[in-house]
């Protein structure tokens, strides 16, 4: 079922929505990396259902338990396992799912693939899936920090037809300013009431998350097919609902002129090299320039919807479903911690994976 | 420098732009697939150089030279090997940039990472190393279709802002039939117009390549990581100029409410289970559900352009430079075939993985 | 830490002897396979230390939590997560080891490579680790035996010098009618009194356990790197305290000419191929020949004895050392269990893996 | 058919015994190692055939091509390629192959699995995928030894029944001094005389490699599942004919008591902690301890003999064989070069494994 991702630090996810619990194997991290417990759980306090009256009302604590791999709070370079146990699962609400294939959910496709439908809360199609993730993003956020300045900093860009303005300055406390993540206030202001008219209706709605790194070392990332943009696409394309992924200039770059698209090197005042823009969105070749990394993330409507909707069940049998399990009308605020945590596990691969690219600069003393 | 694409179906690719040549290693192909080495050379023949008069006039006869892995035309099992020669390579071309950092070239990222460049013709960075994903894709594709029904087809959407309107019955036919591979033939000659405006200006231009595969077994893709969207996405992202990649309804499905955007189940007439819409793609949970699965991707303009340009060199020195290497104005037309053959890999892998998902359908005479 | 093993039926285990528990994921189970938890609570028993009077008294009831991927007792298809409850700690026990290098034990190159040392029982190199390979080895044969007539029979065939005489009829029930796990009763009587004087003089002893596998299918294996017994010996040599492996002849088979170590083919009285003698021990070419496969693995003495030993600490004085951890005085009674579910772990991975082999024997449909 | 070998430092080997040739591409050796060709050819000389009146009589110069990866003799961080062509192929000498079985060869398996059997001269299976893996070993040692004081011997240890005794000072010089490659001058010319006998009688012969490997720094290998010693009995096992492997006392080892195989730690005259002993063979706890690691390999005798052997064919018919095909009445002279290349393509793969060990170590400069 390949459930882990990377190459060197390496994490493998496991659990069901409406099982025991779900949790992770951090494999590859090295030893001597401080964690903090408290950071991990306020990175999933931010994930968290129920967080507020946009989001699904189950209720999760979703704390972590350490199984492996910490010894008076450092790594020991055995791998890291945590545990988060489900706490209010309602496998009950899923009762009618055991026969009918919700449209636009994994229901079909893994009663095909598997002969077999664990059917309460999706398995692993779920996307309590993510909360694991979002526990070892924190771990490669701390290891990565500890040695580097790099910053992430993801944000609901747009739900529904409505986008932010291009906005300068923004920062962690203008994300969190509101249930929405978007720091743009007045059009947080917008997306929340659009959020509350598709509860209301009992309909969902998608939207855009846009993701900003920076303070990132020049050359991370592999030439060929562990392109940084590579490793950062497929990360984000095996988040549930995701529909597209942009880099740089993305879609709208494919319209420009290579003459303005190119971006032009510099010397800055500190004699280091710079780009005048950053079309390149921060990767050249597959490998970080140093300029910020920037992409977005598209994540359509949520599938589960109240309305009655028109699907067959397991006989073939036209039936129409209305869903009863909780559930998000917008999955944008609480994914973008998400979407933060899938870049640090990609960083911190890329970078240990950096470091055996030039034996000149090899010592062999480490 | 992981120059290795897949799992089970495992492509290894090597060469040099303007060293003796590139070349490909396709591991885990079964024993028993009939080859077409015309095949082979028809697919390359689609991706070469100087086909037109609106790509790279370098001279390169592609010619696939089999190392191993076949008797009498078929795979025994062992690794199929291809190698093509380099024929036309003008290492000379590129003196200037032994010093000289091209703009939005990995010119500067390989140096910081590798110490050392490669500078005839951007070694592995060129998009000379896609001639061996094109012929390891005509393989997968010639593995695939013996058993199987399945069709990818691929064709220009967009170059620069020119997008050719929605289109039934796009065939092969309509989209060799003009050097664009547009299938709607009045846009096709706008966009021939403006590849070249483009040429005759020294600049470039980006685009959107559409594809659609169709014939799909419901199944391929696994749930989590190797969703059959993030396989596709990685395999995008890792071909060189690739900015964009959406599935299905994409980007524009983010502004869809979820009562629309959810794909109704229905049975048809002769009891199979389809869906009205494909806002999916084709894939649901990762998995493909038997619909077309389509996806778009973007391409920025080339970054060799014939116009002068601010850059630094090597000493952090700013220069102007203006390209002497031969380049192609537009990429899109010759990239058909290699978002096509990324693919056909995909699928092959995927395939091959699907196979151990259900035990209770495995056969152990097999 | 590379805590995983297995290409695609893949383990990865985790947890320390002296913390919370240990575990094991097993990622690529197909779905559709009936486990049964007292089988596997069964295989544990004939590991669990304090089985006899010849173990360590270390008391662990090893009870197995499922944490994911069974439904209804049945795979699903999604990771199979099992953890293990650490009962009996005595972290203090290990007290002395914090500063001290115990000989032929990993404190020494844990320390040089981790920089810290989680000094409890061993954390990873702990033989503990092997519950969890148990527990999946336990699965990968209910899985192959749902399937195939394939058994795998691991005894003691030698301790210190020690050696069973050659014998027919070697069973389970033979096996485990003794302490010792030896099938020859008399011989195990010896083994048994010479264990028993190791662990009154505070020493310890090693010694040789066969394996046997029969009811395998022609097929299984990889020419070059992957071949079985490549396979074999990495998941032998990944045990604690292993120095030797031999297939079919072994060492012995050095010693023979070509003319009397080939094993000629002939065709029994059901017309089908087998070897007159199997000197290959059941694999020829890196693949399984339908022949019973046979193999030794040689375990060194246990490092940790009660009698006084020199050593240096952390600050290379030297220091005297007698073990007070609970410890066995031989490993290979409990180590035969370890054996039988590395071998099926290996099985099921090359069964897996063979499926792909042959495209003509490839049907679609599945 | 996983033609793959190693985690960071890996090659990929492909080609046939009797086909355009063989090679073997180098993925993840870091840029910056000069790499001088005339060493690799000088490693191939070791193993080439025709070397001397005792092995076979097939002539191949094996000169290497560099397809890729080199610049100016130095690696670019990119694939390094090589090919070796076949000049003396003589595939009619397998004619008979075709359609027979040849006891203990891998004939019988590979038609099984792949329904397609490449007889000449074996294909895959045959010895002459060593050559590439010969030329890879010498990049892996050219990168460590420009870093490092790592020396690998390894030498023929016995010859049938014959065994050399215990021996100080063994060395490169006195190793190559005969043909036999037996450091002990008297047992050489003992061994020469039995495969001559074994020549002349239409027989071969077996034996055992013995490898000694030193200025290994501590702490290569991981602790579990990619122990050293794991890896190296992996990479061992991967050769043709292997039969058995043994690390440090090995077999011997499990006969001794835990208080006579312990390793006692001693502080040396420099302050440098080492074991008075090595009965662990330079690894503990799957790691390298810093003392010489020592290890045995037994290859069986060679499959392919003059003599007429009974066997069936592919219609099960009983007949009678004597083989034609050039072939090593012995192998023992032309392996060791190669035991000694696979152990520096573990060491320079678990070097840079190791590298991402421990976080407090690394610095971020790099």
């Amino acid at each position: 079922m390949y459930n882990s991702f990377g190459h060197i630090f390496r994490i493998t996810t496991f659990g069901e929505s409406h099982g025991v619990g779900i949790g992770v194997v951090i494999d590859g991290i090295p030893s001597g990396v401080r964690i903090d417990q408290d950071d991990i759980q306020a990175a999933l306090h931010r994930r968290r259902p129920g967080q507020s009256d946009i989001t699904t009302p189950r209720k999760e604590s979703d704390r972590v338990e350490v199984i492996s791999g910490l010894y008076h709070g450092i790594t020991t370079g055995a791998p890291l396992t945590f545990l988060i146990r489900n706490q209010d699962a309602k496998p009950d609400d899923y009762q009618q799912m055991e026969t009918v294939f919700r449209p636009s959910h994994a229901d079909f496709t893994y009663l095909h693939k598997y002969g077999i439908k664990d059917h309460r809360g999706s398995g692993r199609a779920s996307a309590r899936e993510t909360a694991a993730r979002v526990a070892a993003g924190a771990v490669a956020k701390q290891m990565l920090t500890s040695k580097s300045q790099i910053e992430v900093l993801a944000w609901v860009q747009a739900i529904g037809g409505i986008e932010m303005p291009p906005m300068e300055g923004i920062s962690l406390h203008l994300i969190d300013n509101n249930e929405v993540r978007c720091p743009h206030a007045e059009t947080a202001l917008q997306m929340r009431q659009l959020i509350i008219e598709m509860q209301e209706s009992g309909d969902s709605v998608g939207g855009i998350i846009a993701c900003h790194t920076q303070g990132l070392p020049i050359g991370l990332g592999q030439p060929v097919y562990a392109k940084l943009n590579a490793m950062l696409a497929s990360a984000m394309f095996s988040l549930p609902a995701v529909k597209g992924f942009e880099l740089g200039s993305g879609f709208a770059g494919t319209r420009m002129k290579g003459s303005m698209h190119n971006d032009a090197f510099y010397k800055d005042a500190h004699g280091a090299i710079h780009t005048r823009t950053n079309h390149s969105g921060g990767i050249q070749g597959g490998i970080s320039n140093g300029e910020p990394i920037t992409f977005q993330v598209g994540f359509k409507p949520v599938s589960t919807i109240a309305q009655s909707q028109s699907t067959v069940d397991t006989h073939g049998t036209e039936v129409s479903l209305a869903a009863k399990g909780r559930h998000d009308p917008c999955v944008l605020p609480r994914a973008v911690p998400i979407v933060e945590a899938m870049t640090w596990i990609v960083l911190a691969d890329a970078w240990l994976m950096h470091r055996n690219s030039n034996w000149a600069s090899i010592h062999p003393s480490e």
